[in-house]
């Protein structure tokens, strides 16, 4: 954990205040309370939280997804659909930007308070901020952490980990290890990329971890046949890669969704899981469409495991939303009048894949043809030959692209994020308690209140 | 009224048809209902609805609209914030597009059923579709049609007149006249601009109108001094000028929302009054933020007048939505991390005015120092002044928003709609019914549903 350096009467005194906490919340089990106390309290039959996030998953996102997965027939819904309880807004408590990161807004889901971009689980003072997470542990829940992107990017970091700076990720990974409730580590099961993180020169925590008793796994094959409680899988150096380009050794969202959710579900005092969609974003910031849809695939396969656990279950709420919109992307765009999911699902990779491709000596034209079932004009192959002149991977990546973006009609405003509130979604016990226009600190403000009578 | 030429005895089965509707409407009255049937269908006490729709008002419209009206503290709501509860999916039925027009969506809300891009209360034969205003009509409420834009465009035309095309404004204008429910005009207060299509060289409908019973005003005192429940308000040629750009002689859209009420409560069977912020949508696809701020707060405006009448009354469900998002518009663009209201507020007078101005002959930096409080930088003012060479307003207004939208971090995508879903907000009672993500013809289909136990 790294906190502010200017600040250190402050970080003892939250430290002081986080044993405090702790000791506060152990000591206090629904069971011993009296019964008078008891009866006031209805018993909380909710036993397990999922929590969802699409990152970048703003309106937009939902709209053009539900277009590509039925070929163009809109009456038709997405798995998100029938749950729509509400909205999101958005904004993070930050003096110079008023649009968040996936830090802030990380946080504030995690945690309940609004904090400046980039903070990682501490607020404006660099204080430590409680996570939902953390008091599921402290309530003898098990609790998992599942993503595509690196676990320690910033959405993942914001719940089990405490850093001035989302930056910092090789002290966001020596959080999940050194980082205990009472004497167990924080997250029992962590599935996700960024290896680099977690083997470094200076530590190796996937030994740690083993040493620690968690099985450490590296692919599909050995996640689906682990069968401890407590796991580490880690599948890629940095990211995961986009679904529709990972090969068949790397699991999918659902898959790790699925193995969490088996091993989580195995304590009788409940869960708390966090599932994102980590790399809707990055598509959206580097505006490409076909890894926006090849995302929301994977993460809308995720979202119905939770739901098939939850409606089985009957005491699991499941939480779906988004951190923020990025991209500003559009169903439509150039007055066109509609938004065509065909140039998009014509892409068998992603055009990132496909660039890579091309930049190792494939010819476009071959390229093109093998992983993109369109009739490319010929003004369209030339604006990509150009661009694999330079060689330049992003380029090409670039230039393939704005020709689907042209002909889906996709818009795009920003390199960045956009501040429009974000469809939220609910299902299970309490989910009816989250409706309307929230804010995002709301749901954490919901599951602590749940907790509390647990 | 214009229908399918090519379908001459369908419109003669139309025509049957609703006459047939009509004696079957007019002969159920709950009160003759026998008592069994009574019990069974608990007395329905939503005596009157107010629909009102933000013409283009996507989510981004929100988000925007509340940091311009709160100066940037995000935390604060808006007046429609507290009563979100879902979103509508805005889609056509239409073979070219499956991005709806205002025609299409307006149908949809007017009727329940969907439709091409264009039509007016007629499906896709060509065939007259029931509106909820005329129901409403039939059961003996009085009704109404609210707008800034011209009477005859295709919202308000949608819930009164049916026609092929919206292009056909004559036509519409004539239906408003022409077609009624048992002896009676459809509407009972007509409050809008327009003027064009209703008095032209075939016919003046505002002498028709006099002549059977209404008023006919023509500024703001005078709307204010009527006393008819009966009444037609025309304010403009074409649409009313923005809110900002007005005169003390034209009505606001609260003022007009306000005379509305006032009149149309006076039946004690009721009212059904539609209400249109008709112009957020012309400032999205003129990608002019300032004008679609001052839409917005004039919007805003009339829908408190609906919820504090609304409140008192406690028969009357409110409902507001959008019929689709114009313009692509992001809250936040190119990579800023913020969007700013600001350079927004700066103005005082919309571009368009102030274009208008510099082609009467007002000098650029004038102009710009009179109608927007920011100091332009030499480029800014050097690209309004090149524009300014052709006399060419629409070159001069584009430049002017080109300014305010890069300042300001507007982003925008689109000289058209968009097909993203669309914020619901409701209020009254049955209002917890219209929640989650509905499809844009669910409001009707309540409306009807609540009718016709009436």
């Amino acid at each position: 954990m790294s906190v502010l350096k200017s600040s250190k009467t402050k970080i003892a005194a939250v430290a002081a205040a986080s044993v405090l906490s702790i000791g506060i919340f152990s000591g206090i089990e629904f069971g011993q309370a009296d019964k008078a106390e008891a009866k006031k309290k209805p018993k909380n039959d909710v036993q397990n939280v999922i929590v969802l996030i699409g990152d970048g998953m703003g309106t937009p996102y939902l709209s053009t997804y539900r277009s590509f997965k039925h070929n163009g027939d809109l009456s038709k819904q997405t798995a998100f659909d029938p749950y729509l309880t509400g909205m999101h807004k958005t904004y993070p408590d930050d003096s110079k930007n008023n649009i968040t990161d996936s830090a802030a807004a990380g946080t504030a889901m995690a945690t309940g308070k609004k904090t400046y971009n980039n903070a990682i689980g501490v607020n404006k003072n660099g204080k430590k901020l409680k996570t939902v997470l953390e008091e599921a542990k402290r309530k003898g829940k098990s609790t998992g952490l599942v993503v595509t992107s690196e676990l320690t990017n910033a959405t993942p970091a914001a719940y089990a980990a405490h850093d001035v700076s989302r930056k910092n990720t090789a002290a966001i990974a020596d959080d999940f290890f050194d980082e205990k409730i009472g004497k167990q580590h924080t997250v029992d099961v962590m599935l996700g990329g960024g290896l680099v993180d977690f083997v470094r020169k200076d530590r190796d925590l996937t030994k740690e971890f083993r040493q620690a008793g968690y099985d450490y796994v590296t692919n599909k094959a050995a996640l689906q046949k682990n069968k401890n409680e407590k796991v580490l899988g880690i599948f890629a150096d940095g990211g995961l890669d986009k679904a529709i380009d990972r090969d068949q050794t790397t699991p999918s969202l659902q898959d790790m969704t699925s193995s969490a959710i088996k091993q989580l579900s195995k304590n009788k005092k409940g869960f708390f899981l966090m599932v994102e969609g980590s790399q809707i974003d990055w598509a959206g910031h580097d505006h490409d469409i076909v890894s926006a849809m090849s995302e929301m695939k994977d993460f809308e396969k995720a979202f119905e495991e939770a739901i098939r656990f939850a409606k089985k279950d009957k005491n699991t709420l499941v939480i779906t939303t988004a951190d923020h919109s990025t991209g500003g992307l559009s169903f439509g765009a150039d007055g066109s009048g509609s938004w065509d999911y065909k140039p998009v699902k014509a892409a068998k990779k992603t055009p990132d894949f496909i660039a890579n491709k091309i930049v190792s000596g494939m010819p476009v034209e071959s390229a093109l043809k093998q992983y993109i079932n369109l009739d490319f004009t010929k003004e369209e192959i030339a604006s990509i030959q150009k661009a694999a002149e330079t060689k330049d991977t992003v380029k090409i990546d670039d230039a393939i692209e704005e020709v689907i973006n042209t002909r889906s009609h996709t818009g795009w405003t920003t390199s960045g994020h956009t501040g429009d509130e974000v469809p939220f979604f609910a299902y299970g016990p309490t989910s009816q308690q989250l409706k309307g226009l929230m804010e995002n600190t709301d749901q954490a403000k919901h599951i602590f209140k749940l907790l509390k009578n647990q």
